[in-house]
């Protein structure tokens, strides 16, 4: 009973087996291999967008800092919302790939800016002073860090007003997969055609070993980010076995099928907390993020059993948890926590 | 017949098996991994070093570029020999981790360093002087990129010149194991008993997927390396794939008996080049990299045999190849080439 | 009547006077110039701290910035009010000289931090965990942002919650002079004897031309702001004249001087205010300067008056206003405006 | 007799008047006061470039690593000669400034880059190749390290090498004024109609106090210039003082007047050692600094007559020195230190 993060689970067997095939043989390194020539034109085909540049790297912090770094200038700022990856948890990467840009925090309920939660953060900022940093990238994370989604109508909006400030729109898609699943949202629609400039597509979260897709939609971007992406190690020489894994990935829909896998488990968890006295939930449940409060005595229970999850701070006499569910989550599992949240 | 580089060959079929065991089940991310456990004690034994921090990473300029950060300040410089991977192939790497230092030549016939070259490299530096960038760390690659190799006694005697003027000495082991088969030396005996302070410890060129540990003998640094690592991505969250592929590589001797075969391999390509009229080779061969030159014509014929190298710049009516054999390479491959060539 | 800025008021005799001086015959440069050297004891004495190093700089934002660097590695933060220069005003120079580390706002009424915001702050940030920034420095600046004025007691209330944090802290003293005369407090009192670590001491807006002393209580950080100083450009050839400055400015209590007048300027403006009906003020009144709110239309007065001075947001029906007063602000400035504003 | 450099001479009586004529009254802050408007026109009429971007800042470091920060990106390599101050005297300044570029050395005799070297140093670079650091500015100054001047038609003669790999060029005028008089050439002539897009335009070393215009010819590239300066620390707040300095060196041709007198001390001190027995000259004299080198003992002499210069290694039985001759060298200064030397 696995709930800690979907980054606990190994890979898709689909995706092993992709990586012994392309073991065979040699190679040419670097990104000139002939599965990353596939790949390549895979994710054009899924994004609609032939132009797009598309280059791979291993980690969620390296495809979401190196995609800032392109639109956010030393002296300017990435907005996003105050809980967002970005933000809290990368350790300041975007601040030291893009120099020393700042991150300013956009507020928002259950994990989303807004038109108006985004325009206030912007009315905060001082551009065209030059005593103040200036407008860089916005920047949108879905699934949400609060396992919240936002529709391309919602992306939409929130790139209108970045671009009516003349910024560029980044989509942190860790659970890209996941939030396509959610709202029944084609790739384009989610990204392009809702004012998005560069995807970060996870796939390391829903069934890889560890690869991140980054989509520029404007190939006159895609020399400076393969000179950044070395300079910051990230260009891998035996890069067949990212490739390999995208490529399984994108076959056969197998990254959209596990990411419904996950997310219909975590309504299953949705669905049995609402029958377990005394749970209630922080945030609305969309995708396969469960952030439960119960009361005090139930982690000590669940632990019990075996349940592994993060506790997260609440009030006297209550406890609270994060869950999250994965491609490997089963059936059995959420049965068996919700028995023993019981 | 591929000689291009030795990153151009697979993984070992060791690691592909440890790939597959270590995908089963859920594992705690980002280094928590019962795997990184063994891995940590392996390393520690493998160097005789009970108290090194050990660090696994994806790539060779992230292991080095990292490694360097941590010995020199962004006022400072890394001595390294002028044709040092870190000074001419990271595009600039080490001064985008470091903060801005500077990466000095040091001169050297093949590719080696001297402890003379390196005092006048040094002495062209005015350390100590405010209007000069300050005395960082040394870096010794070895094998070395003229596929040379210092013997321990070689790099104490550049670290006792380093340590003399204050500075920490980084060995730049992407071919670590080659260097130790052609020396007959101890892991310990070619770092820290011969004044390393940090080893990039490379496993991908040598039979693995894609990984390299970072061993820094000095325990003091551990947690500004982990959080170096992070904030530049390269923190993996399934780490347990990078750290299965390093169990494998240590067990039962793997990553030795897959270098002495790359270097078997070369010394055959020297023996058969040897008998091949009109060529010599630019530089001694002691582990597995020749650079060969020939007359006119040659790099025509061996293609059409199917040889696969790097062609590199030669005197007028010459040619000139970097070969690089590997774990992967057979004696049909070298016997092929010889044979191509005559 | 210019109340926009104490930087818009020009130099002190005494200043100029003594760079009239300083300018017969030659000097060594880069700081080693005779008139530093009587500098450093000059401070060394105001501060009470016999080991201080001393440094000067041309701009306050190079003190700050040069400052904070000392003490926020890369992957840390500076907190500082959310008001503070160094959070909003100086173009992210913060984020420039540490190498990306973050300036995290501390809330707190009239631009003053409290020990409760200050630890509520901290406890929003992971210290300790890798996947956050790290705790780097505290930044206080007194006088505030607010015109209000720090007590040595809660200058020593700050940092205690800092240094229980392993923090350094810093003082932004761009108008030091104008804190001490409103406390009565001294030198040492408003600093080491309170927990602060390096203090950007403020000449410039105080009756200098262009000269901030950097005052680094622990020695041992002497040579690191050197170099650092040095590469960002700020270490001045002909040295000389920024000596000269503070020399003069240290000479027969000038600072405290001018100091004084503009803070009873301050006063007598807050004293003429409080005549005129519909004027409030959004701040208490501690030094020089003053944050008045005045009946839509004042503006236009004042203005056909000849009175120079910031406008700010306002309620509807309202303007508000930023009035400061400088060693140069005559009774005649202060009574013309109060005159206009009637 | 002070030959030291012409960075510990004073300023000019005329700057010094200029500074008390300034300091009367209120004045804009932040580049905004009335006689920077002039300095502005003054130095597009200068140079003949009636659209160029116009900024002060205090130091040759700050100007030259602003500049190059302008046309260096983070991955690219600025080239210089490898005497250049720019790569051996700022502490790393342009590394700071650019966020982590290389200085590339470019050989050269008597400090003078040519073509031919300039050629080579660009071929040993592999631009095009990720792997490698991309070209960025090229880097001269005039007058050079060595003392030597490069006419117009020499820094044509770099500029299109430059310009046909693709590179924007930077000149460093710490000695500007003495360039031009050394050659008879206008502004224009050595600058933009040579190629130059970006010139450090000395003040500080020829009669001013701290003082250095950066002339931009492309003014799409201000608002960049800008934020970089405020974020550097280098935008004064009290820009009337830097301006009144740059206006009175213009005024009157105050600053080529300064530089011919320097030039001629120049001649003289090269007339004179012609006529010491034994001494002799590294690099042609050709503005106002001298590389001498004459036999061992006659430091020892020229110390006990008060002479001050810089001494330089020197191969055994001689002495060298470097001797700067300054707009305020006298006469007698210079046949003092011939007669000190005989």
């Amino acid at each position: 009973m696995f709930f800690k993060s979907d980054n606990g689970a190994g890979a898709a067997p689909e995706v092993m087996a992709a990586l012994l095939r392309a073991n065979e043989g040699y190679a040419s390194s670097y990104g000139a291999d002939e599965i990353m020539a596939r790949v390549r034109s895979l994710l054009r085909t899924t994004f609609e967008a032939p132009e797009a540049a598309i280059y791979l790297v291993a980690t969620g912090t390296a495809a979401n800092a190196l995609s800032l770094a392109l639109y956010t200038q030393p002296w300017a700022a990435t907005f996003a919302h105050e809980s967002a990856h970005a933000a809290l948890d990368e350790c300041g990467a975007p601040e030291f790939y893009s120099g020393g840009a700042k991150v300013l925090p956009v507020a928002g309920d259950h994990g989303k800016m807004t038109p108006e939660t985004l325009a206030a953060a912007l009315s905060r900022n001082s551009h065209g002073d030059v005593h103040s940093v200036q407008r860089g990238a916005l920047s949108i994370t879905n699934v949400t860090e609060a396992g919240t989604v936002y529709t391309p109508a919602e992306v939409a909006a929130l790139t209108t007003v970045a671009k009516a400030h003349g910024m560029a729109c980044h989509l942190d898609g860790a659970r890209f997969a996941n939030a396509l699943v959610a709202t029944g949202a084609t790739a384009a629609e989610m990204t392009w055609k809702a004012g998005i400039d560069v995807v970060s597509f996870g796939g390391t979260k829903n069934g890889c070993m560890g690869v991140e897709a980054v989509v520029i939609f404007d190939p006159a971007k895609a020399w400076e980010f393969e000179l950044r992406r070395k300079r910051a190690g990230h260009l891998f020489s035996k890069h067949r076995f990212l490739s390999a894994q995208i490529e399984a990935y994108l076959t056969d829909d197998l990254w959209l099928r596990l990411a419904a896998h996950a997310n219909s488990m975590g309504a299953r968890l949705a669905q049995g907390l609402a029958q377990v006295p005394g749970v209630t939930l922080r945030h609305p449940v969309q995708a396969n993020i469960l952030f439960p409060e119960w009361p005090e005595g139930t982690h000590a229970r669940a632990a019990a059993k075996g349940a592994l999850y993060y506790p997260f701070p609440a009030p006297q006499g209550r406890e609270a948890a994060r869950l999250v569910a994965s491609w490997s989550t089963t059936e059995s599992d959420v049965d068996g926590l919700i028995q023993a949240l019981r």
